[in-house]
């Protein structure tokens, strides 16, 4: 048993979670024994380390400080959470993971990809998501619905420019590599985001089946 | 300027804080521009970082995650400390470096130094101390010492092994490179131990103003 690792990604406002917990709830209805979790945090320890990078501050944060801190995040969440899941087989969704680094620090702050992908090794060894959902939005309307939620984190103060290169960065990775990605327009309704998400169902079932 | 990078090295309890201060009087009694500062933190953020190190916690941490968050906090450190200090051609004198790194996530925690070293290039590029005081100190005495200030933090609880890997990993690294460390018995009187510094004091001068 290997489990099947599945991660969600997109801005803010894109629906990331309502569509994690209906996927969980589709899964779970097959008799599939489903892990539900975020980046960064999903730990107590790593959920403290999310507080300093979430949270505004008065120091500028060094690039590299960030990089590394979403990367210490995200090895204590795989040593306690993702890959215990996956050893004994479950299915893990997870909001958000390394694409979101390649997306935020890389294309948003401007973090070369081979520098990234140094910490990527480093952390994952061999370990990639097997599926990623990747629900795209137009900039404008991520925005708008993250503003609606009130008081904006550390990388939600970040302007337009920024997010534009969160989603291209996004976009590309997904066209790069087709056999592991899936776009879902998160532009359309909840009721047509969930009917493209059914679609994908049997994929997954046959894969942590098989 | 390049300014002097000097750390100082060595466990609890063998007096790197006071001696640390000694120096920088010394230094500055000679017009000397000095800046003291400490590992992990040496500013608000990295200080943070250092909280979620130091404290004791139910969820282990794994080595993965310490290190990385160690080097999360150096990077923020050198960015907004150290490289602007040593630009403006001060002397530095930082309490734990990446030494103890080695000496506490490698020969601590077993991490490979390869990993360690990875990393290490990673943050710093280039950039090494120019000189290393190691306070050397028998196990016992460090430990009871340390016992003598009160609670002790997530490494202070560690047993006697890891205390010895820990020495034995400096007196490697400053047996392996002469040309950077100094040895500094931590064991004599307060007294013996300064009158060693004071001895080191021209070498530090004539680098700094050369």
């Amino acid at each position: 048993m290997t489990g099947l690792f599945i991660t969600l990604e997109g801005p803010e406002g894109a629906g990331k979670s309502t569509n994690r917990d209906y996927l969980a709830a589709q899964l779970r209805e097959q008799g599939v024994d489903v892990l539900l979790t975020r980046e960064p945090g999903g730990t107590p320890l790593a959920e403290r380390i999310r507080e300093i990078l979430l949270a505004p501050s008065e120091e500028s944060m060094s690039a590299d400080a960030e990089l590394l801190l979403v990367f210490a995040a995200r090895a204590q969440h795989l040593a306690e959470v993702i890959r215990p899941a996956l050893a004994r087989g479950a299915v893990v969704l997870c909001d958000r993971f390394t694409d979101a680094t390649y997306a935020y620090q890389g294309g948003g702050r401007g973090l070369s990809p081979e520098r990234i992908a140094i910490l990527e090794d480093f952390v994952q060894g061999a370990l990639r998501p097997d599926l990623t959902l990747v629900f795209d939005l137009p900039v404008e309307v991520g925005l708008s619905r993250a503003a609606a939620r009130g008081r904006l984190d550390r990388f939600e103060q970040e302007g337009r420019g920024f997010f534009e290169a969160v989603r291209n960065t996004y976009l590309a990775r997904a066209h790069a590599e087709p056999a592991r990605y899936r776009l879902v327009d998160a532009a359309q309704s909840l009721e047509q985001v969930q009917t493209a998400l059914r679609a994908l169902l049997p994929e997954m079932l046959e894969r942590v089946r098989g």
